[in-house]
């Protein structure tokens, strides 16, 4: 994953427009699972099972709910195929991509911040 | 603020480590309003009822309970000034400077968003 140089935070005419982006961003991108679920389908698609044993944490009924609010707002599709059982694969949409540089930043951050907690416990 | 180049998705070898981090980012940054909350006390130093006039729709409970989690996990400081009566003010801490990257990609992205949905109505 690319180091990307530091952005300049915006300037004070720019802030109540970057506050409405981020308020709106987190809108539909709110809760502790679906950033982490984007990335992982961004990744590959996946069964349920698979996507839950990459989660490790997550429980199944949690995972279900996250799993329908993400299709629901177009950033995942279930299909269906009709094998004997019915597979079912969650795949990422093509315009769940445009939040490829939102989950490198954040995954560069959190590998700071974990480092940073090892560090200084705190 | 600076609009970056696309960056690359990890590859297959990094996708463990890629999705370790962004669960790890999220679990302290996870919920509707931290990130907008941080962006907005990056921007400058707040009262509470400042705090809540650009926040619009979040309810007193919610931000307290929010400012609350924010200051454990050393987002934030609550200075308080002895005047009378007594001053209270957030500012986010300069560890939280650390999340401008991230804050300016979901700027990016939730403008880009917002204005997806206006022409598609998806």
């Amino acid at each position: 994953m690319e180091i990307t140089e530091n952005k300049t935070l915006p300037t004070k005419t720019e802030c109540d427009g970057s506050l409405k982006n981020v308020i709106d961003a987190m809108y539909v991108l709110s809760g502790r699972w679906k950033l982490p679920l984007i990335l992982c389908l961004v990744q590959s698609p996946k069964r349920f099972n698979e996507i839950q044993k990459e989660m490790a944490s997550i429980s199944p009924k949690v995972l279900s709910n996250e799993l329908k609010d993400l299709e629901l707002n177009f950033f995942i599709e279930r299909k269906v195929f009709p094998t004997t059982p019915v597979s079912i694969i969650y795949e990422a949409t093509e315009y769940t991509h445009t939040l490829k540089n939102v989950l490198a930043e954040l995954s560069i951050w959190g590998e700071k911040h974990r480092d940073k907690i090892k560090q200084t416990g705190f």
